[in-house]
């Protein structure tokens, strides 16, 4: 089963976060706060803005950082998922 | 007797969710919290933005998620049935 | 005595609900919390939206559903009535 | 002294409700809670809204009912008045 | 020293109110609660609605009536004058 | 260093304010509240209303007058400075 | 690994403030409360304003300056680094 989301929203699977400290030590996630950080897997068709279906500027596969109390969490299939607005994504994460 | 909702509100029934753990074992909704999907079953004629009557995304028969308070529960001959506008709702659900 | 409400306000006289059990059986709305539906008697001349008048989509006779705290009773003639938005009308209840 | 008001805004000078019983009694409006009804003896030039000016429904002379708590009382030569915006006017009652 | 107000400010001077009672005897405003009255002594220059900019309504000289806890208080030269944006003066008291 | 501040904000240097009381004696400003007038020594390049660029109507060296809880203050330099909206400026004081 | 912010987000890297006193002695940012400066490292690609895209003001390499509790801080690589909307940030710091 999967969600196909409506409107502005997109649906985002966390990840866990791995951090590099300045020193270059990798401390993985466990030991932290809740990851802010996911994998689009769904995003809706759009939203009206002044009479024009504007379309959303994420895509799927994207890797997306969040605040810690944005979205809503769903869980499908047993899997707890994350829906967002895009507005409350607040940018794509590049290698 | 039926709801024909106004606008952009739409009727839905909500539906017991079934699970499947990570493992691919099934568990009945009952020993969970309360259920946020169910079944579209009218849906009202659109919203008038900026000029233009715009037609709902959702369809009658759509599967769709949405926040555990969304919404307001009406009594239609006996059966609680839950009004939603649109842009409550989250998405919908495809198998 | 009677009321004309302004813009896109209906006046709304509650009707006591009836509602059928499952298995089919009447209960007569006396036993149960305060109803949420009515019957329109009057209807405003719309809203203007965008520079036009647009009509509400309501008439005199549809028979109505709202929240429990919507809108606001007033007295005419010694009946209690209720003045509300369309927009806080849920739907319209049809045979 | 009177007063003109300004854009959408209208002078209302309460009156004391008679309300008649659904057997035809008349009680006079003394024992009961606040009258919400009154009679409009100025109005605003209008709003401008969508770049024209949009004159007002109501008109001097109309009877209105509005809210318990609508509206500013001022006080002018003695008499308390009351000044609304048209939009807290529920509608106009017409004999 | 004077006050050009921005946009769609005005500045007024309070005024004591004199109130009439209903038998004709004049109460002096210093046995009542702060007057709600004063003068404008200068306006803005409007502001822009759709991209134009429209002139206010008010004029300077105007006496105007405005609610308890409107606008903000400022002293020039040592007196006291407020400073209110023109919606939330409800309107001109004419002789 | 100097701040070039952004859209529709200024940069005030708040003064003292030297009032005169109305028999003409001058106080000094240190013996009263926080004032609540500066100079603009910094506009922003203005607010797209309506896709049109808008310009401030302050210009650098106007004197001007703001609520004593407007603004964010900095530090530029050891000097502290203030940074308003256009739309939180009451007014330019004028000789 | 980078972000790209989405629409009108910008990415600021937090500086240390030094600053000077009147009288021309430097005080390092280490006494102080916590900064209100950064530099820009990444901008968003605008915001839809009445249907067209509107680039941003502010520049990757601007030092700007901003409110103690604006934007969200995450983590990237192990480094805290701040997420702003172009509208929290008060203005640019020039030499």
């Amino acid at each position: 089963m999967k969600i196909r989301p409506l409107h502005d929203r997109v649906v985002v699977r966390r990840t866990e976060e791995e951090t590099t400290t300045p020193g270059g030590i990798v401390l993985p996630g466990s030991a932290k706060e809740k990851p802010q950080q996911g994998e689009v897997i769904a995003i809706g068709e759009g939203r009206f803005v002044d009479g024009q279906l504007r379309p959303l500027s994420l895509q799927v596969g994207d890797k997306v950082i969040f605040g810690s109390y944005a979205g809503s969490t769903v869980k499908i299939d047993g899997e707890e998922l994350l829906i967002l607005t895009e507005s409350e994504v607040f940018g794509v994460l590049e290698a």
